[in-house]
């Protein structure tokens, strides 16, 4: 509030605004970790104007691997405040666009309790870096990084929420909800062809018996990989039915941006 | 922006502010008007300090008729700024909180043209009002009147979009598909016990067939009327399993507010 009969220079106000702005950047990095014998290689991104903790946001990539599609919405996550770390699920480096590779790599880890070690060990990473608050941290997947997410989630790792995006969907089983503490935002394509119905059904079921906090969004006409602009191409090339769809992309983005100010708001 | 060195009084600043505060308010009024015979009464809500024409929305009741709830949704969508119409499907000071009433009103409604008509009627009136642009118009309905607003969306009523709480859920004809207009905003409790899941999976692929544009969201628990704080009274009264749930209300309401943004923005 200004006193009364302040004199007031614009241009002062203006050169203050610029001189805070300019201190405040998207910096990356790369963060060399281990995990199970392994040599990972993730994605560290965040805005150094801030210097208080705040919440982290974990991104697991689709089968692909950690490429620049993942690393981007690392960065789109900084933009919005958050600390973000793109998981290595594979090895430092190794991505594809096969999807042959792609089904053997990321096959490694379904059913499997090395999907929720990997993925823990970059949550590790994530609270390393002392720059998020333990109390807020969320994880975001795509397609098989969905998965993960979910997957992170019932090992009763600290989550508060995740956001699976065109994820595969894991049912959960009693012991992996009484062990959750995440809030599940699902995104999800109307037409995806990778999960029937009865798949949906079923894993919203067990969902609702485990007493679990989620909300499911299903999106009209949405494939798999709906949040992908290279969507198509990968899908022309592979023979898969997968493509982006920009309504849904904006959308679910939106809607995790409403989770997140939910899950992240500062409890008194 | 103020011209350099301009002197910033305060006072005067909060003084006009206040002025044009104390002008805008929420005004309220019945609607009387007439469709097949019936005498109806609707109720209006909106701020009056806006003299532009802005969207319409109108409000569908519960089964109960057009009683308090609706009437307070209405103003609280006049409060975002929207003209709302709270609609009366049943006669002037039709209401009821006895289920089987209710039941026997809202059954003159399902599968006959008259469900589409009495809320046509509604649709214009609030056109009547010169205070919407009839091309940002959209309805919003709850159990029964979810189901109204889907229903006089398949009639092909000019609507940008329609908002169903816990509504019934009236599969699309082919028919129907090619006369909507609107988008679709599904919100439904994951514990609604009046819609199986083979009722939703199979409105939804309608939906999909008919490439109608939606966005079904489910809520984790969330009973049938999970927006109404009546509901466990009258659950409790009736002998229905409808429950009041709060996160779902205000997280439906949330989606509602950026479907809104993204249905009545500006087309350029």
């Amino acid at each position: 509030m200004l006193p009364p009969a302040m004199k007031t220079s614009a241009p002062v106000l203006i050169l203050c605004a610029l001189a805070a702005g300019a201190r405040a950047a998207i910096v990356t990095r790369p963060v060399a970790y281990e995990q199970g014998g392994v040599k990972l290689e993730g994605y560290l991104a965040y805005d150094d104007g801030t210097k208080t903790p705040r919440p982290g946001v974990l991104v697991v990539p689709e089968w692909w691997g950690l490429n620049d599609y993942a690393k981007g919405r690392a960065r789109q996550l900084a933009a919005l405040g958050y600390v973000a770390f793109a998981v290595d699920m594979y090895g430092a480096g190794v991505v594809t666009t096969d999807a042959n590779k792609a089904k053997e790599l990321s096959g490694q880890f379904y059913g499997k309790p090395l999907m929720a070690e990997r993925a823990q060990a970059a949550l590790d990473q994530l609270l390393a870096t002392q720059l998020v608050d333990p109390r807020r941290v969320a994880a975001i997947g795509y397609c098989f990084g969905g998965a993960t997410c979910q997957v992170l989630a019932y090992s009763g790792a600290p989550l508060v929420g995740i956001v699976s995006f065109h994820g595969s969907l894991v049912p959960a089983s009693p012991e992996a909800a009484a062990k959750n503490r995440a809030r599940f935002l699902i995104c999800h394509g109307g037409a995806d062809a990778f999960t029937a119905p009865e798949a949906l059904a079923a894993f919203r079921k067990s969902l609702e018996d485990g007493k679990i906090d989620y909300e499911i969004a299903i999106y009209a006409g949405a494939s798999h990989s709906f949040t992908n602009p290279e969507a198509d191409a990968l899908g022309a090339a592979n023979k898969l039915p997968i493509s982006y769809n920009e309504p849904a992309d904006r959308r679910s983005w939106a809607l995790m941006q409403q989770f997140f100010h939910e899950i992240f708001a500062v409890k008194h």
